[in-house]
């Protein structure tokens, strides 16, 4: 499946840094939805770079084409093909490239798993990767917004050491994109903001936390044994590069406390149960309960860096590795529709599997 | 897939708490490879209830039978059929059971994706469901180790607020289980025992931290994109019931690094390239990298307790829960050939699905 | 997938000729459905050898249990176990099987497949494979009766040379199992089964076409491109011992009719529409349209015969085998439930992806 | 799965007759395989239309783009994205398609299921859809060509009633373009060509049936049970549009015969077993057995005629349906290198799972 996500709802997604371009197919995606990539290019655009002075200037711009499964601005329930020309086509040096496997970045994993890699960009590891999955991942959202009113709204809660305090009931993507670094914890995102500039001018780089609320999710969704919903959420987003980690509700810190405090009591709420608390992060056993599905996503410190880094070529001779060109010190910010998109992979999975259920 | 895991080593669980039995298939299973019940029983006797003091006295004992797949001793390459069957085959009241859905069990979201669920012991969300699995990892540890020598460890690094300190370079399973808690820290495992005779004495529950490390994987396993080696480990380690959280390498704690403290540098290791640090726990760009694989696992404290808890029944009317019997007050133990088995299921996947890319 | 079909409704089944047994793990059956054991055996005794004078006489009786996923009568949603134990366990001498691979059996391709293979009665290969699924058919039948009122007949419409005219509109199992090789052409099935009952006394085996109709199939099942609904059924019924070729419709037929012959003109029926005539076999672009599902599935003959056979042992030495022992002259009577069952796989299948479509 | 084949060499096909364009992605291939659209234009130029006076005259040409997965000429091992756009990409009139489903098209079951469809063109069920399979088979072939000197040759071995004599063990591509039906009997492609001329004068279409040989597969390749080869090849085969009936070796005929002559006696073989006779068509037991695999799939006559056709609307009032426009009044030869693209797709997949068993 390596490339391929979902049991109904099945995105497969295709391309690297330097070639034509990146895209996926979507299939599964129910008929009769109006789509056009008015749709799609939104989180596209959040999710490039270069769009503040805490990332990298670029002039980059990802335009999306819809290739197949509409017409007239609707689906057809067929697949729909997505596609973004990449602007650089041209693979890099293939020579030098092969001298040295940068540290922390998959250069050497790939070259022993395929004997071969992309020259540059980091090929399937690139952040590019991750575009297609942002262009499928709005069809996602489109359809369980129209179909539940459900909508999913992710933000930094950690920029290095700094931690911002944001209300998960409340929070919307339009006060998330009211700061630069996409915490709406405004104290808090200024210092990380300074953080992020600091880093930049030392030639070094910060990882962060990306929350995630996923609201108005109904109970019942997510498969047990393998699939449980918990699982799929942490499968897709540890498949995004640089993540380390992923908390669902009260993750680690629950260790800590005692039964009878962590359990979440039941009360009635309109008709259906709800929970007093909601360390559970809105999933029992595998299946939502109803309540907001919350989780955290570790985000690592991006492994390109200025600074030169002791280190020794493919074979084994020392060397120090000083990386040309610019780069993101900061990613956490450009994670949010990313972070975002997988959550609607999943859920939009989940909703077609429960759905056939109800047979 | 739901109750099916891996693509080429595939396991399908089945069984309820009170119904004949659990089981597994195990299907992919490479042929003829020694196998019978004694390499698969250990690891079942491990995870088996009322082993301790610290645990639930309970006569149960789960002896498997190899129902298919083997011959004179050797697997055949067809499904291995696995079977352990439930000593208490009696589904519990009925009636009593509809009335109140246990806080932060799976009681309230079966009913809601099912419109039914097992009248007691929480069906498939019960951890006899796990049994079925540790019998299949049995058969994928004695594969790996045949074919690569890996051996893979887990330990209790934490319970409730007491940490361990333990070496993952050297750990092994006699030590592990050297102590009751399988700390193998044995001053914080004596407080660790503690705690949770304290917890159990107040009808309480205890939770903490599974810690475990894969050694001598060879580098080259993972499947980028999205089954990428830590996404499976985390789609595996959070399908495990109470688990909250999950972290590869530096994990949460590696956010708040730089990157130029954060890189692994690489240095030559016996032909091959390893790191100097191991942050990356093993993993690069979703392959493993030949260093250690290590992550952690969080599980929540059990929501069984027998302290009075204020909740409402289906139909939302408020009553206090008091749960009756027995119950355990720390799983984490227990836990230990369960992490250890859900690994060794995601490596031996891993192992045969890059073996086919060697074509 | 190899010993698993089916996507939303998965079927994995176990087991060879004389370990302790064979079997099936449904995974994805509704809840709430009514079933027990009284459900399945059905089919299974319709699939039982040594019911008629045509057939080998044998004791053999094949009991179903429900290990799991059922309670008080009704399914849980959950993974639902069936076994059936084998009556002799005892593999056969190894030795003097290893000598001679018998000529169009599965010795010589799971040995070169496997490097090694069950010690006698074909293991995966053998008929008692089918066992697991006819148990898990029957299950999907008696869903797809409930909730559309679909049922599903086959037929023995030629054995040798010897055809018999059935009308597909009106043919019921009763009247099916009326005539012992179940062939409801009363006067064609008195010369099937002398037909039969010579070969036997040669010592030889007959071949035969199995007819089959799924009568109130909705409009609308069946998954373009590559899950067509006649490539499922083509690929379900080829999945089965001894079958060599499988017609939808006009099958092989129609390539001789001019398309203005051919077509299948609409009619209106009852406010949908339907077809005057159905040489579509009730499927038009992979999707059924509401006529009656109709194909064919051709049996070879039975490849163990007493009859001598000059053929090479796995040295390439010439030997003469003469099989000792009983054998079915003819399976094609046997065949008629198990091509019923696979049937019903695909359509539940089916039924469930499709009712995922309708969110 | 729908749109995507395989397990392991996964193609997942998109695009309507009039979107943007069709193509495919192609994940699994090996890395280090050398590939230029050179590689791939040669089957989707045999699969044209419009390349001679039995076929409808047609500018059309269909030229494909790497999008993604090869660097300097080699694969990477990442997703293979295929493109080719479609020359006219105006969807036809809506409303007149509203009134009138084309007899034994798919027209009426694509509304059934999706509620909508695409304005003309049939959408998904067109055979522009397969211009995506032919691409990915094209790297197939390549790939087996190259790994196990495996090569596949189609052939017409019959058009409406008259039948070509071929003989399988030394038909090339070459002989078989050698003659514009594609039918290496000289004589009788004559005919076919005559009836073709004939059908197409009086606006009516002829069917036929295609005859397929896999040479030089090694021994051992197929999963029992559901995986088949001959399951997975009959899957792959009637997936494509107008098929209607699948033979493997000795298929409807076989069943005339008694076991006796019907078995392939073994005989030495160059260090290995062969058979004397192939009537298993190189499988046994769902596995390859080192012989050539013949098979054959019907193709019924194609549904566009222009003769006028007595039907119904969507309404199912009476209507008389006088199709516009040229069309193909036998598609058999067109579909030749389509069927070799399905065996390769399902021999390349078989390849290597095969070799993931030689762990």
């Amino acid at each position: 499946m390596s490339s391929t996500i979902g049991t109904l709802f099945r995105v497969s997604t295709f391309g690297e840094s330097h070639c034509k371009g990146v895209g996926a197919i979507v299939d599964g995606c129910p008929s009769r939805i109006p789509l056009t990539e008015a749709d799609i290019q939104p989180q596209l655009d959040r999710r490039r770079p270069g769009q503040s002075k805490v990332a990298t200037a670029r002039a980059e711009s990802d335009t999306v084409t819809i290739l197949s499964g509409t017409e007239n601005g609707l689906t057809l329930g067929t697949p729909i093909g997505l596609f973004v020309p990449n602007k650089d086509q041209r693979p890099g040096d293939y020579q030098e490239m092969n001298q040295i496997p940068r540290p922390s970045h998959a250069d050497y994993t790939y070259q022993m798993k395929y004997g071969i890699r992309a020259s540059s960009g980091g090929g399937r590891s690139s952040a590019r990767e991750t575009i297609g999955r942002v262009a499928a991942g709005a069809i996602a959202e489109k359809v369980l917004k129209l179909k539940f009113g459900i909508d999913i709204v992710a933000w930094v809660s950690s920029v290095g050491e700094i931690d911002g305090e944001v209300d998960a009931d409340t929070i919307t993507r339009e006060r998330v994109d009211g700061t630069m670094v996409r915490c709406p914890d405004v104290d808090a995102s200024a210092r990380m903001e300074q953080a992020i500039v600091a880093a930049k001018a030392d030639g070094d780089s910060l990882g962060g936390i990306v929350s995630c609320v996923c609201r108005n999710v109904p109970a019942g969704w997510g498969e047990p044994v393998f699939d449980k919903l918990e699982a799929a959420l942490a499968r897709a987003m540890m498949s995004l590069p640089a993540t380390k980690a992923f908390e669902i509700g009260s993750g680690f810190a629950g260790t800590r406390m005692r039964g009878s405090a962590h359990n979440d009591m039941f009360v009635g709420k309109g008709g259906q149960l709800g929970t007093r608390t909601n360390r559970s992060g809105g999933i029992q056993g595998g299946i939502s309960n109803g309540e907001p599905i919350v989780f955290r996503v570790a985000f690592k410190p991006p492994a390109t860096i200025s600074k030169a880094q002791p280190t020794v070529d493919f074979n084994g001779t020392p060397v120090v590795l000083e990386a040309k060109g610019r780069h993101d010190p900061c990613v956490v910010p450009r994670a949010i529709p990313i972070v975002e998109t997988m959550a609607a992979l999943v859920l939009m999975d989940a909703a077609l599997r429960q759905h056939a259920r109800t047979l």
